[in-house]
């Protein structure tokens, strides 16, 4: 006996590498054993428009490698109302849908979360490059823009050397720093700024002025957008060292695309897997995550409601290591 | 106080990238905690040539990107004796050298047990791309491995589909299927053959032929060498279904080079800061790790005689998401 | 007034990276020019089997970037007797098709030969890695194939550089050296061994002697498969240097896969571009090439006869720099 | 009899990939020519610092795979005047040194320019990303540049895929849009804005708009920097379809860097040997190129006073193929 016959896929908000993985995992675990699986074209929306498809094996053939999601995505006001919500919990319950897996960030989460009220038994996948949401060491993508951005930073590192500048690198991260803090450990940067840590420009120059005074040929300071932009952390730069010339990269949405990792593929595969099968297990309303090598279940609503920490000990190894 | 004051580190056994990274790492938390660093150049066989140096902060400047291992890896026949090892602990003893770090495979452990055994403290890195290495969950070397053989299979991918054929993919492991496993989760792969994992040939040819009869357009074989050659699995899927025409990649020593992944500098400067650490702290004769996401030391005698566990759940839903 | 008004396009023999932009781009220029357009499946296979289906603007859309032929390709006997040919000349006229544009090696200029005779008018794009075909400097693939052989070279030199060993690299080019002699330029190989020159194993093994000697770290052979076969280069070398210990990496199909290089894209768009307006203003029978710089057609007879000669003097240049 | 008997290499204005295999060509055919041959590190900054020091074959040992300028570069004042040429000029002769290859763009042409005047013989080499030298189809890094714009598009595809969005490249070129004409033809981009073809945002937003209607999912849009801010392009465009919310990527300092490709390194590896031989035959004061597959020398003056022509025949294929 199984908590669920009939279930439907979703992908939610910003795209990110390894969503399509995820869809795949699903849709071939819930035929595995032995339920129906739809897909739900453009997110919430596409749900509101009745968008819905029955999916089978070879619907995710081919998919596991491609970044961005086939099922796309889009954002959706009328699914923030109540009623747009009942509407969206009827279409499915019209289609005989009894869950639901959304994989997406923060908005999306809570979308499952007001279906799962209105009787749809739901799971949450943490689909998003940012890293920024809590009960869950991982999210899909994450490993992925990670390297978009460390491939980034190795070419500019060649033309660094060349001219003997600094480079300033503006990466993705609203409120959470992760981005910028792996991308900087395994890049070598100087300086890290993320939203949660405070710093003071002024020390930033101090710190790089030293750095070229003990022979370093480069230097690269990573900001996390929430932090600051890169074209003030330059002009503040240039007014303490005005001969440094820093040049600023804003890497944008490249850090989205691309074929993701092997590893936010195969993190995508076991989380798109473990879902189906909690959802099974009667689970619902519940963020599936990655917590020290194990897959996890954590209420959604504490999902939303707490804030990811920082890994400070990490943060102080990559300046440790950057003198 | 600190158990060791100067100490040294060699890197041994087949290179890994990453190596670079955890070299830096040692060197620079050495420094920042108040040792002198030394390296020492091709391993063991460096060593007893007295082929120590001293390292400062720029000595491993612009290394973190770099594929290979700077301080080189050389076998050493010599070194295996009780008169090797003894000579060896002499020359660091000579150079006023109390701690060492070594970063390397099972070789290299067992080298670094001998030397702890004759006064010098000792720390081992798992550096090698097979993840071979028990008590760590992950080597140093394995994420980029596989996420070299995961772009090959994509590259393969693309013919695969034009010409509607099979393909198998040898990659390394001899006695270790965990890239072949990783890189056929992250893939698609339909069949994994892998050392822990007995396999019959004609079942595999029988898979193969469903799947075809199923709609499938290509089918990849992933081929740990230790579980048999990709040459011999090809005359056996061709004895069973002469249509198919199975390509054999064989990839090589391709899966050892090439700049390591964010995921592998990261790992490898986290383990060498802790290396250091460890070595401050007093400790010897001990193989640092990884395990679910928190750093570990372990009895190297521990380590060297434990086989390492095959991850069947992880076989089990490569084998389910690639129906 | 055209002299064609409904084309056809087929991708036939071994695929090659930005045979799509080829397709695409002849898809877009016919339609463009006023034509009516259809694609072929499986090549000339697909042809007796009458697998012909009309493609617009949108059926090329996405494709520019993919490696392998979304038309796919196939062997077929059938079509290599006079009774296939006059069958596929009758369902290409069946179908009111006057002209036809094949994409592929010698084989695939054959067949349009054969047709041209039976008075569809035939243009034929040079689509092959191996760049073996004459009367064009460059093949479609052939860029992308290079790239890849250079790019996995780049991985080798890491793990030569840290072993101090040398490498022997088996790539692809059964009657032609361009691909071992372009890669071999590009990444400073020591020995580059073609089909076309003449070589002494003997004389390989000297020079990897000398070149130690003087100091190199690793030395680099290319053998393209045509010239001999990697394990057998590596057998004679190890007869005289024994303590080199060579390592061959077969680089096998991943040189068909990956997605075209910007060069290959443009080329091949041209190429289609070009096909089609040829077919428009007449002409038939004929194959397209790039000659220093610009667009030429040949008959397809003189191609198909004419032995492409091979670059000396780059074969020298290769040797000169890679003292 | 050689024209000269001792002749330095310098990089200057900003670097190129592939300036690296330049050298590296310059140096080797030098040496094999039976020259003396010595570097100049910094470019004209460095010669005027007298830094200047010997090179055998090992100095430029591996070094044909990486990015940026072992010799680096700097921009030297001093050397715009006559004063400072003299004293470069005076400096090069102190050192025995009779040629000079300077590897750059159109300034540190008019440098070699200046020291001809005053009995050096020179030669340059055409080293800039942009392709904004004339007399020769292809500038060292240019290649590699459009390569690295592809690879980002590729990934920007993926994420407007997702989200049905358009997206807004802004790509380097000031004086010459090359890079955005060829990146923009290889990726399939529905405008290509460059300075060389005037424009109206009006127009590119109508094709917008009727690309939207006709059912392609995402739009591209490449603006060189010379031609306008991707940002204003975006304002424009939001002002008539205020529903696509394009997204700007700006790809900055990424596009010189990086490994080269082996066109670029071949390029370079040739014309590297070229400037030596004609050097050595007595030419001097001349910019080497190549034209239509060969290579071949032309007037510094002349070159340094001729614009570009810009291929009007390939964007107009790119517009036709992007419909």
């Amino acid at each position: 006996m199984t908590a669920v016959k009939k279930i439907a896929v979703l992908t939610s908000g910003g795209d990110s590498q390894g969503m399509n993985a995820a869809v795949r995992a699903v849709v071939r675990s819930a035929l595995y054993f032995g339920l129906e699986v739809y897909g739900i074209q453009r997110g919430y929306q596409g749900l509101l428009n009745s968008d819905i498809f029955p999916m089978d094996l070879r619907s995710v053939g081919d998919i596991i490698q491609r970044g961005g999601t086939v099922l796309q995505s889009a954002r959706c006001k009328e699914f923030m109302t109540p009623e747009g919500q009942q509407k969206g919990a009827q279409i499915l319950r019209d289609h005989g849908i009894d869950g639901l897996v959304v994989i997406g960030g923060d908005g999306s989460y809570q979308g499952a979360n007001k279906l799962s009220k209105l009787g749809i038994k739901t799971m949450g996948l943490p689909g998003t490059i940012d890293n920024d949401i809590s009960y869950t060491d991982y999210t899909i993508g994450f490993d992925t823009a990670v390297s978009i951005v460390v491939d980034a930073i190795n070419k500019l590192r060649d033309t660094m050397s060349s001219h003997e500048r600094s480079s300033i690198v503006e990466v993705m991260g609203r409120h959470c720093g992760d981005i910028a803090l792996h991308a900087g450990l395994a890049s070598g940067a100087e300086t890290i700024l993320v939203p949660e840590v405070e710093y003071s420009l002024e020390e930033v120059s101090e710190r790089m002025k030293q750095n070229f005074a003990h022979g370093k040929r480069h230097s690269i300071i990573i900001v996390a957008e929430g932090a600051g932009s890169g074209d003030l952390v330059a002009q503040e730069v240039l007014k303490s060292c005005p001969s440094y010339e820093p040049r600023v990269t804003v890497l944008g949405h490249i850090q989205r695309g691309g074929t993701p990792t092997a590893f936010d593929r195969n993190l995508a595969s076991r989380l798109g897997d473990f879902a189906v099968r909690k959802l099974i297990e009667g689970e619902s309303d519940k963020a599936c995550g990655i917590i020290k090598g194990e897959l996890v279940t954590t209420d959604i609503d504490k999902v939303v409601n707490t804030k990811k920490p920082f890994n400070m000990e990490l943060y102080e190894l990559a300046l440790r290591l950057s003198q």
